[in-house]
């Protein structure tokens, strides 16, 4: 991997700050719990299953500089703190929730010993690890779905920027480039926040990868005319039912998929299967600052008292997803995740 | 109207540089029908009806200046000169040749009288007032499909900027907030060149339309959850079948509209229907300079050597739109136009 998005060392924990990509290579040192919290909500890293582990060494370094009174309060509210740094996102809760239920396991009263932390510690790794392994089978299911020499399109990015490790939707198209699955790509720049410009095309471009920048709204035209195979793309949650919440734009493009009848892929870890939900109904739409939209590259490109919404991610109904590739398999409609 | 998009004055053509809008207010002083052809080109002036009647006032600076040879010769190059300089729009090619057989029309040999100059004048306005009339007359064919009360999603800028006067897609809807057929108005940015945060959200907000800017890929999410009635877009080239070509993007919309089922109108001057070509496969769609999508106010936002391609419009199958609005009236599919 080119870039890594994050790197622990010293007892810190370096964080790339991504929102610098591909201009600049920048590494936020984080020494606590809410420096990496501000990492994630102000997007220098982003990405659901990075989040989710960047999350896991975050709740380590608030273990780490816990000092004294109630302890299993204070995780708590660190674990609450963490899962609304970004609400749509699942994986962060599915890691915060595992390293805090490996905490309680510990029995911890109010004195860490070195041992408790070099457990919650290998905790941490563990899950780590787990995700590197998820990703790993997802790829190699993501490639029994493509056919030889594919024309693919993607949104947003999902690589190992996104990811900590090999990626997923865009972890599948470069891997399938190398095994001749994967012919070019086209990448939405995925307005507003240019994940698809800055750091997808920075991807694929560092694998050598053709590949060619669109602006969002050039999707329906590109797939008319140039021939697109697939739409492949990330979550952010899924419902049980295969209802998925992706960056915002994502659903657009799985109607053009549907309309030009080509398959509309998602792939995805299942750490962002959020099983208590049935639908997508129940997932909650991040809205987020509408400064991101208004400003580009700190410019204003409207008028200043222009009202803006800016939801980051919507919800695309199950029946528009052809398959839904996680490390447990290849799935398709109808979904139905126990 | 708050701000004239040109004007002419003191035997010059003055062009408001609307790529500077809504931040500056400058107008291009046009002393050579050359000026006036950079600024077609570069989008100082852009909007497919606006641009017709500035390359009529173009002409008449070319006959201005014109100082020996083979005058009708001359004419001729100009006129393609025109034509060429934005290959898509229609409207450029209705003024320039109707203004092109009128001072042939005049059998014009060496030397150009007064009174000649003062006849090709008056055409130049005549075609310009001509429009004028078409639009007031399309605004009011355009308030009779409205619901009371309707909530629009527009595309690109089609408002007395893109038109010269009132509008054509804008102009309905600023005319229907007047009249209570209009309740809201979602703005899409437009990507690349973002006429809709910068001109559809100014020319909406000084006529105190309520409205909101989104990016483009947000409009799949806006219409299934805000309860959009319906999408209205200008045409930059309308088929004999109605195959229609305008802003990028605008072929995503009549899908998401079809999928929503929600309706889909065109509205446009006749001028901009292209009666020599049978349908949207005989339309030249322009691939502008990929500059124009890789930097935003002037600063790279992806890779430098990242391949782009930017076309700048797409053609809408006329299956898709379910009126197109002239000012001859309200047209339905399956279109004819004779």
């Amino acid at each position: 991997m080119a870039t890594l998005p994050f790197f622990w060392k010293n007892s810190h924990l370096f964080i790339l700050d991504q929102r610098k990509l591909p201009f600049k290579n920048f590494y936020i040192k984080c020494k606590t719990y809410q420096d990496v919290i501000n990492c994630i909500k102000n997007m220098a890293v982003r990405g659901a299953p990075a989040i989710g582990v960047v999350s896991g060494y975050g709740m380590f370094l608030a273990v780490m500089n816990f000092k004294k009174g109630d302890f299993k309060r204070y995780i708590e509210n660190v674990a609450k703190e963490f899962i609304s740094c970004r609400p749509t996102a699942y994986n962060l809760s599915y890691v915060v929730d595992k390293i805090k239920d490996y905490i309680y396991s510990l029995n911890i009263k109010e004195k860490l010993t070195k041992n408790d932390l070099s457990k919650i510690f290998k905790k941490v790794e563990e899950i780590r690890e787990e995700n590197k392994k998820a990703l790993q089978k997802i790829v190699e299911f993501g490639l029994k779905i493509l056919e030889k020499n594919s024309c693919v399109l993607t949104h947003c990015n999902t690589g190992a920027l996104a990811c900590g490790d090999i990626g997923t939707a865009l972890g599948v198209i470069i891997e399938g480039y190398k095994r001749g699955k994967v012919k070019y790509v086209y990448v939405d720049e995925t307005r507003p926040y240019l994940q698809g410009a800055r750091l997808t095309m920075f991807e694929l471009m560092n694998a050598g990868v053709p590949c060619c920048m669109i602006t969002d709204n050039m999707a329906g035209y590109v797939i008319k005319e140039k021939k697109v195979d697939c739409i492949i793309i990330g979550a952010d949650r899924i419902a049980r039912n295969g209802d998925t919440a992706n960056k915002i734009g994502s659903y657009t493009l799985a109607i053009l998929a549907k309309y030009h009848n080509i398959p509309f892929y998602v792939v995805a870890p299942t750490s962002s299967i959020d099983k208590n939900i049935k639908s997508g109904k129940d997932i909650k739409i991040e809205y987020r600052d509408e400064s991101e939209v208004k400003y580009v590259n700190g410019k204003l490109i409207t008028l200043k008292n222009a009202k803006i919404i800016h939801p980051a991610f919507d919800v695309t109904p199950a029946e528009l997803i052809t398959a839904i590739i996680t490390e447990e398999g290849i799935f398709r409609y109808p979904y139905n995740f126990v």
